[in-house]
């Protein structure tokens, strides 16, 4: 059941692809000031080329952005799919009203101001909000959002985003963290399909998204911030449906006492427990992520790589120091690290000096590693060995040669090269330096996980290996 | 007891004085060849600045890099205080009873292809060198490692270190890691008194640099990157002594079983077991840190905070659900976020909207952070609280305005400008993104840690207080 008393499984998918591909859309709340939050967001969807009607509504103005601008929502000559409003709260339920009265299929209310706010007003605001939407064949999404992303729909929740889509959606009970994932995947080689800032979830909330997540034949994979779980058995039996299927990653926040008062606040959440939580997990086969970092991190394995064959990890380092602690973290994460076949070690010699160095995974290139071509030679070799599912590749080891990043630039080039020759997959691990970025959107952009730790490797890695049923060591 | 076999601390003093301040260098191991290892471990201490004679010891040349050549140590007209070895593994004793013959003080021997190696050779080539300097007075480094940074001394590992120093001293068996945390530390304002790479630790050992840090007045931090504690009685004695003095970081690297094998062929390490480590942390007052950006992080807390007058945090975000992370980090890490006092809170109020934003601790700035000035004077009310002890601040948030760096740059500005006026230790924690790598770098140039994640920031500074014996809440 929805906030609204009815059900909702008959409607949800038709009013769903109207949240994600309205044919037509009103911003309500734009005026000739640039830095206004509503006319950003106008300016957005003209960026994105969004292809139908686009109707601005300010009744002191006739046009805005080269756009004919009408007075009032109604005052619009065809009702339009999808109504976006950026008005101070007051003026949110008039607004809504003449909504519903006209035909809008979807409010997004972008406007807080409500119960979040933790006042009278703004919870008697949200009252009055529902009784409009109650009953009525609108639905709405927030208020307090920042409304929605769609690749295909041609919507943005910001200025910057782009039509270029992918296989990820995002739910996100927080804009900001909608738009910080969609920039930080731009550097991981990861789009979106489409993603929604679901604010204090009045009408559509989170379980809403996930079934049509579920559904969506464009979503691969689901990935969700939330503070609230508000309607947890349809949430839940859609997370389990789709199980082993498609991956749901979530980031729970608000599993202190701090962070559930901050979550009161932020989108009037009721946070909830983090033990409840663990059990929810365990039940579900979701894969519990926690932190923007290790979001985007594990999001990457998910999104990058092919199914490996197994468990069983190859380290191939240059600095002997990180072969040791990604061998560490390969352990503690539950991947195997079996010794290579004596062929493999033989020809391992046959390109590495044979002192400070080591062949028996971890593969220890110590000072082979600066000699050009080696890094390729070695990862074809561990590749071409039948008991090595994945490799895990170090790139570049400053110090090395004059402390500059040519060997990075030399190792991504020969990593790029010699993936495209093998058929396993490959993860590759930088150093958490400002120069190792361009590195790390170089070799994610042609579809090989980057980390800047082993054990953020280890950790994503391990995930998705559990994810696909691979058996532990 | 030294592996040489007789007392060590009489002696000891004197002879680290001269691995780090070594009045005259000679390397064996030149050529003319620029990538030759010895021939860019002459040119890094000619870079250096290094003021007393430097020897290439090489007997086909006359001339390398513009100094006289000799065609053996004995044949250098003053016995040089440290030669450094970066010859075959074959020729490392011959050279080194040479050094005994002339009185040399310190041998550092880059050369590896000793018990590392796993071979009988290897093993047997130890066994000589161990010979060959037991029962002298000269002090042995490495073998198997990349040698000595000296600020002081005008040492450096690698090319591109610099002679400024500044207050920490790094002990790491991993040349590679040395190299990386002097890198990273460059982009955290975090600068080394000293760093040697011990390498097999044949003689000289952990234990001894240990205790010759913790007495150096040059070195108020120290780091280790351990995965072997050779000896462990005066390694623990020595970080007894120091505790609640001097902070002692230690990455123990090697706790697990693949790690421990990888250990082995690194450095030869024997490297110990995860339960045993934990029991000796817990006694000593050790820093527990695991990896390298684990490493820095917590490093730039130590380095860069004021002492704080308790554990009290406020946080301050512009993006709501970033508020809410940093709230979860805050407790997790047993940081106390008091509620702020009436006052500060109304004062707040006149600086901020009263939509979308939240003032009592988290701060959620919400757009209120996009204008100019607004960053800055919430960060001078909040400091003026008698409830707050640290700031912490979240700083940009992109897609605010256009999904530029803009308003990141903008609260650069002003954070740095209000850490000036405020009298309050501040961190800063920026997004797991390249492009915030620039504000990470400002910042803690001017004395503010910064983090890409509120959990490392918490993290570090939780371990601190610890520290400091600031008591959790």
């Amino acid at each position: 059941m929805s906030a609204k008393g009815k059900p909702v499984e008959a409607a949800l998918t038709k009013h769903l692809e109207k949240v994600f591909h309205p044919r037509s859309v009103a911003v309500v709340g734009v005026s000739e000031r640039l830095d206004n939050a509503g006319t950003l967001l106008l300016r957005s969807l003209i960026d994105m080329g969004f292809s139908g009607p686009l109707y601005p509504v300010n009744p002191r103005h006739g046009e805005i952005l080269g756009l004919a601008c009408y007075p009032s929502v109604a005052a619009i000559p065809e009702p339009p799919e999808m109504v976006i409003l950026s008005v101070p709260p007051e003026a949110v339920p008039a607004v809504v009203t003449e909504c519903v009265a006209i035909g809008v299929a979807v409010c997004v209310v972008n406007t807080a101001g409500f119960s979040e706010a933790g006042t009278v007003e703004g919870k008697e605001l949200e009252r009055q909000l529902l009784e409009v939407v109650r009953g009525s064949e609108l639905r709405l999404v927030g208020p307090n959002c920042m409304g929605i992303y769609s690749s295909g729909g041609r919507l943005a929740l910001f200025r910057g985003q782009r039509p270029e889509g992918g296989k990820v959606s995002f739910l996100s009970q927080s804009g900001s963290l909608a738009s910080m994932l969609y920039m930080l995947g731009a550097e991981r080689g990861i789009m979106f399909s489409k993603m929604v800032s679901s604010g204090n979830e009045l009408d559509l909330n989170c379980a809403d998204f996930l079934e049509y997540f579920a559904e969506d034949p464009e979503t691969e994979i689901i990935v969700a911030y939330l503070e609230q779980v508000r309607d947890p058995r349809r949430f839940l039996d859609a997370a389990k449906r789709i199980e082993g299927r498609k991956p749901l990653l979530v980031w729970k926040a608000g599993l202190t006492d701090k962070g559930r008062r901050a979550a009161a606040s932020h989108t009037g959440a009721i946070a909830g427990n983090a033990e409840i939580w663990r059990a929810v997990v365990r039940q579900t086969g979701i894969v519990a992520v926690d932190g923007l970092a290790d979001t985007v991190d594990t999001l990457s394995a998910f999104y990058h790589l092919a199914r490996p064959s197994g468990r069983r990890v190859c380290v191939i380092s240059p600095p002997g120091g990180v072969a040791v602690n990604a061998s560490d973290a390969a352990e503690r994460n539950g991947l195997a690290m079996p010794p290579l076949d004596p062929d493999t070690v033989r020809r391992l010699g046959e390109v590495l000096p044979h002192v400070g160095t080591s062949f028996n995974n971890p593969v220890d290139m110590g000072f082979g590693a600066v000699v050009p071509g080696n890094m390729g030679k070695v990862i074809e070799i561990v590749a071409s060995d039948p008991e090595v599912d994945v490799l895990l590749v170090v790139g570049g080891a400053p110090g090395y040669r004059d402390g500059d990043p040519g060997l990075m630039k030399m190792h991504g080039a020969e990593i790029s090269e010699a993936f495209g020759a093998i058929d396993k997959p490959l993860v590759v691990v930088g150093i958490p330096s400002g120069f190792a970025f361009p590195f790390v959107a170089e070799l994610s952009w042609k579809g090989m996980p980057c980390y800047l730790s082993p054990d953020a490797a280890c950790r994503a890695l391990a995930r998705y290996m559990d994810f696909l049923g691979l058996q532990k060591p």
